[in-house]
This record gives C-alpha cells, sequence and structure tokens, in this order.
C-alpha cells in the first residue's frame, strides 16, 4: 500500500569515536524512505531542501521507489544542517551546529498523487507542519505514524499533544516518554500516553531495544548485540522506516504483525548504524535482511516446555 | 542436585524513592538460596553471621530446604550490616554505612556433607574466600557459577582473575564487564572475559535485561517492565539463585538449558524488587512462577513466518 513520508531531508557533519565526517546526506525523511523502501516500492515524500542538494541522493531515492513529487526545492537557499559530537557510549551527543535555512519556513504542500496514501510517516518536525499534512490528506490514512523528540515538549508542548491526539502510533525514546507522562515508570508512562489519543506506543530504548505498548499488550524488541557501533544517527527514523515499510507491504495493523514490523525496523536500525550516514540502507538484499532478522530469533528464542 | 551456595547472610537498611527500612535480612547467599528453593530442595549454605541474627529467618531458610550445617555463628559478634539509599532511577545508589562485622575475618569451613555437591554459586565476596571454596570440595562440581563486583576489581583484581579462571559461569553487570575487559562494545568484552576461563558469560543490565554469551552464541533475556520497583536490592542474586537453581533441578548445563535458566533467573528477580528485602521470595507457588514466566514468554514471543 502507498506510503507518504514527511520529514526532513538534510546534510549532518558527524563526529564518533570512530571517526568524523564532512557534510553527508541525513535527515529523517531520507533514512525512513530508504528503510521502507526495502519493504514497498509506492512512497512519496513531502520535504524541502536548497539548491545545494546532491542530485545523485536524489536520484537513489527515485531509484528506490520514491516519488519525489512533493520535495521541495527551494533556488538560492541551502538545505537543513546538523552537526553533532557522540560521547564514548555513544548514547549521548553534543550538537555543535543547528543551521535550518530551508527549515526556517517550511510549509510542507502534499500533491494530489500522495493525498490517498493509505500510511502516513510523519518524522520528527515542528508539531504544526506535522498536523498541516494530516489536514491535507483526502481522508484519513489506515495509519498514522508519529515521531517527535523532547526539543518539542520543551518549546511547544500544546501543539505537540495536539498532535499527537490525531495519531495512530506515537514513537519516543524512553526519556521523552517520561517527560510526555510525568511517570518514570515506562509502564506507567504508556498508559498515560495511551489516553492521549494514540492506540500504539513505541517507545525506543537505544542499544537496550524497543517496547511495543497498547492499552492491553505489551512486547519487547531487543536490539542486537553489535560489536561495533560506528554512527547511531538515523537509527530511529531506520527503525521507524523499517516499522511503517512492513506493515505498508503487508496491510496488517494487528498488534501481532505490529511485533513482527518493530523487529523489521530493528533490523534496519542495526544495518544503519553499521556505517556512517544511510550508505548501509542502500542495496540491502533480501539475504542481508533475511539473515539479520534470523539473528533476532536467535537472540531472544527460547523453548520454555520443560517447565 | 545438590546445590552449595556461598555468601552473605547480612542486614541491610534500605531507602528508595518507595520507603525506607530499618535493618532487615539481605545478603547475596540468602536472595541466592531463597530464589534456588523454589527449584531444589538440596541445597547447602556457607555463610558467618553474628548472634545478633533472627532465629526466624534461618527457620525460613531450613523449611526451604537448606542446609544450615556451614552457617558459622559467631557468638559476640554482630553480623555484616549494609546501608544504601537509591537515586529515583533505581539504577543507582548511595552506599551510607558498610559494617564488615564477621565478614572482617571469614574463613569459610565447608562442611563434610557439602563438600560432593555438583553445583556451587560462589556469591559476591572477598575473591580469595570464593577460591577458597573451590579448593575445599572433593571433586570438581559439574557446574560453578561466580558473582563479583567492580569493587573486587579495583582492590583485589589479580586474585579476581585468579578465581575467574577457575569457574564455568561468571555473572556481572555490563559496566563491570566494560571494567573488566577494557572494551565497551558487551560483545567484544563478551570475547575477552571468556577467554579469562569461563565457558559462559552472563552480562546483567537491570531493568534492561541480561545477555548470555558462550564462545559461539548469545541470547537475550529481557527483564519484565514492571508497574513500580519498590526496591531493587538483592535481584541480582535472585536472578543468579533462579538461574543455578533451575540448572541444578534439571542437570542440564547446555546453551540452551541455560536459555530457560536465565528466563527463570530473570522472573526470581522480578518477584524479588516488587517488595523490599526477601520479602516476595518466600512461599512462591508453582502458579506464581508459572504465570510470571508466561509474561516473559508473551513480552518476547513473535512469529515472524510471514516473510
Amino acid at each position: 500500500m502507498s506510503l507518504l513520508v514527511v520529514g526532513t531531508v538534510a546534510f549532518d557533519a558527524i563526529e564518533t569515536p570512530f571517526g568524523k565526517t564532512d557534510k553527508i546526506v541525513g535527515g529523517a525523511a531520507s533514512y525512513i524512505a530508504l528503510a521502507a523502501s526495502y519493504f514497498n516500492r509506492d512512497i512519496h515524500l513531502v520535504s524541502v531542501i536548497g539548491d545545494d542538494f546532491p542530485a545523485d541522493f536524489l536520484n537513489t531515492l527515485k531509484k528506490e521507489g520514491v516519488n519525489l513529487d512533493g520535495l521541495q526545492i527551494k533556488a538560492g537557499e541551502k538545505s537543513f544542517f546538523w552537526s553533532g559530537k557522540y560521547h564514548n557510549d555513544l548514547n549521548t551527543r553534543d550538537t555543535l551546529d543547528t543551521q535550518l535555512n530551508v527549515l526556517a519556513n517550511f510549509d510542507p504542500i502534499v500533491p494530489e498523487g500522495a493525498k490517498e496514501c493509505e500510511f502516513l510517516m510523519l518524522g520528527n518536525l515542528v508539531p504544526a507542519v506535522q498536523q498541516s499534512v494530516i489536514n491535507q490528506m483526502n481522508k484519513r490514512p489506515k495509519l498514522i505514524v508519529l515521531d517527535t523528540m523532547n526539543f518539542w515538549m520543551d518549546i511547544a508542548m500544546d501543539d505537540l499533544k495536539k498532535t499527537i491526539a490525531m495519531v495512530d502510533v506515537l514513537t519516543i525514546n524512553d526519556s521523552e516518554a517520561r517527560q510526555l507522562s510525568g511517570e518514570y515508570s515506562l509502564v506507567k508512562a504508556a498508559q498515560k500516553i495511551l489516553q492521549m489519543g494514540p492506540t500504539t506506543l513505541i517507545i525506543k530504548k537505544g542499544e537496550h531495544g524497543a517496547l511495543l505498548f497498547n492499552k492491553e499488550e505489551v512486547f519487547f524488541a531487543p536490539a542486537l548485540p553489535l560489536e561495533d557501533v560506528y554512527d547511531p544517527t538515523g537509527a530511529g527514523d531506520s527503525f521507524a522506516g523499517g516499522f511503517i515499510g512492513y506493515l505498508a507491504k503487508t496491510k496488517d495493523i494487528s498488534f501481532e504483525n505490529m511485533k513482527r514490523a518493530i523487529i523489521f525496523g530493528s533490523a534496519m536500525a542495526s544495518f544503519t548504524v553499521e556505517r556512517f550516514g544511510t550508505e548501509r540502507l542502500i542495496g540491502l538484499t533480501q539475504e542481508n535482511v533475511e539473515k539479520r532478522v534470523q539473528e533476532f530469533v536467535d537472540l531472544v528464542q527460547f523453548d520454555i516446555a520443560v517447565f
């Protein structure tokens, strides 16, 4: 089924204990679209860039089945740029530079061909911009997934809560779940957040995996223990892209199928962190992905018949 | 099969965000023995207490199948005492007071009846004391599990490494695995530690679950997301007790069976943290435990047949 992805397409400059990049392609929507494209080739992108963006990457997106009609290219302007340095634990980072550029006045326009999409993935952006996209759809999508972050909780909580009330699935990390709910226990936090509108909540815990909640059930997907994590940037977006890409492919939004989707999302994130930027997500083969998913199965599979 | 448990039987005074206790019964061996006794009633305890210890608790241990012939009771001396205060996240704590008392000169004596035990659980203690117990056994046990902590890495690393080289399974937490190996990646840390002697390594990650490694395989057991954690004290020891208790009961030390054992260990830990001290471990029914283990199965079980 068709999938609309909204979010940033941007430049990053990243420093980790393993190395340093110059300006490379990043942005939430880049990771989401590439991860989803492994599962689904009917993807529309809504975003904005300057005229400084490499045609190569746009061609890669097109080749992977991503329709760029909704990608605004602003002549004479620069693309969004973020620069950050990760600490040794790779779980925390300092932002070194943020240049909003084209993002400062981003007014998303959903092209006619994308207004009927059945799946909508709202990558991290100003909550009002995310809302505007929902309002432009011709009919309510079958599933809306929203990703956001603590930054919007700090400066635009009211707007954010309105947007959260409009979606089906919210994905945030553990500290954001605590901030949004005011509860330290993630179980209690989930119960409170599920009162705010979404029927499903995903709490991302980075190297500690992810929790999937609805009002009655909970599922835990581990992260794969990796020898080396080169660059965590985009892990959460790749996770979201794999999650919604798998759901859009299988057209099944039951909790049981979301469990599978979250494993595929985790697999996509595990690829992303093995290289800088989006590199590892491009050209993944079925064998790559099946082998990786089998590692997740082996990691948590046990047989408790001997009781 | 028979199990020998070595470790502290002591007093704790604990403060958590949920409350505060006066002096209550604690100690690694208390938690280990109680958790193991759910599975196995052929348990010997080697430890030391003063004459200030409540007979009630000793009777409880006996009732649960724990033989106390190896428990030294020092007349006119006081039992080991620890007092600590947990921070709001319950993952970190400050030690408020430590009184070694009887532990200062503890010379463990394994009674004749315990020298043939096939399973040996060495709870956290001075590494030289742990070694002394191994050396007193008539024959090498089928399985020796060692628990230790960063404190011994700081002040007795050489002794600790000698002890580690003598055991089959080492259980430590993630930061201790990093300290012992000098590697940040837990996968690399595990590989290095498995060169030090043990065939199996368990890395405990508290609320984030536990990893089980041998040289070829890895298994991840989640922690159960709980609404309230009242008191994390003894969680790691209950985990170890459940783990070795299940192995001693089933007499199977294969990696496959260790996966089951780690789930039962995690279940025991999940009970312990629901109350202060050892309270919740006493009198667990089969129904309690089976229901809890089923929650672990439900938490991580997924069916990836739809590929």
